[in-house]
């Protein structure tokens, strides 16, 4: 079973990694654990989630670190900072959105990747931050083992990080993004009704 | 302070409420809390979500019920489908998306309303459910005081609940679902960038 870990703070943005927590945790072969550094913590939309790991709990072994956005990314917390820097080292699979984008480009996290976010203008006084040359306007991009969005873009953040993962083939995949992407009728119409 | 009243069961649909939630709570005048038959649920995305409310704690005066679709509405019991009679009853807004839609068909409680839902093909041994020629082929529905969906449709669902409780004027509504809908870079060519 491999393992998918959706990284969560106090106001997280509820609708970021809810589409791609969905498909995997759905999957035979993959589950979901959320992880944050305290116990419970309440979402933008007031839902209290409560965590399965701490983030010195979290298993050494795992195969898709996904850091959901949302207003407080601005935590300084070297545990935090360590795990993700480790993660990225690894070569595991991560995926960062909207808020958890802007600690990256921070903490000098997006070093050496092409990358997007939700702009880069915001992230212009940081010092870490030294290459907003690669900065993409772009909803979502990957770079190697890195895929960041800006938090309008959920589905697109969902279909690089599947595809990343080879959840499944290319066609697949997309046809799965189509269905929320174009909404039922429009989806039926390109490519007949899953009914 | 209005309150919104998210009612979730376990194997909730993670990006059903979300946006919708999101922009309640993140409201002045809005508060969101959830709500259950059992304190503690797991959506589907396999987020552990701790409610507010057990469904005979909610308090009787609320402003908004929202009941998140999911895979556990096969569910007879006799508490739900009292209290979403009664609050329909009352006018109160009301909108049901996806499986919860199903719960609402089942249990004919959409009688006399124009409706969506995932497809009423589903419901046609269900003998309370008696307005097939009520079903519209569209993404989301407003009838008086009811708005249903089907899982595909979270925005439209957002869009038309905030404009059945006059949340803003209608065009503020369109625009701020726009922003998720179009996207970030689509949503800057056609209004200009928030930044």
């Amino acid at each position: 079973m491999k393992q998918a870990i959706f990284f969560i703070l106090d106001d997280y943005a509820d609708w970021e990694g809810a589409y791609l927590a969905n498909i995997l945790n759905q999957n035979d072969d993959w589950q979901v654990k959320t992880a944050s550094t305290q116990r419970a913590v309440t979402s933008l939309g007031g839902f209290k989630t409560t965590v399965d790991f701490l983030i010195q709990e979290l298993p050494p072994d795992f195969d898709l670190l996904i850091l959901v956005g949302g207003n407080s990314w601005g935590l300084k917390n070297h545990k935090v900072t360590d795990f993700i820097c480790q993660t990225l080292a690894k070569g595991i699979i991560t995926g960062a959105i909207c808020g958890a984008v802007d600690f990256l480009a921070e903490n000098g996290l997006l070093t050496g990747y092409n990358h997007t976010g939700n702009a880069f203008i915001l992230w212009k006084e940081y010092p870490d931050y030294q290459n907003a040359d690669k900065f993409i306007e772009e909803q979502a991009v990957r770079d190697a083992n890195l895929i960041t969005a800006n938090g309008t873009a959920p589905l697109e953040f969902t279909q690089l990080v599947l595809k990343a993962i080879e959840f499944a083939d290319q066609e697949t995949i997309e046809k799965s993004i189509a269905f929320y992407q174009l909404g039922f009728y429009q989806f039926c119409k390109k490519y007949g009704s899953p009914f």
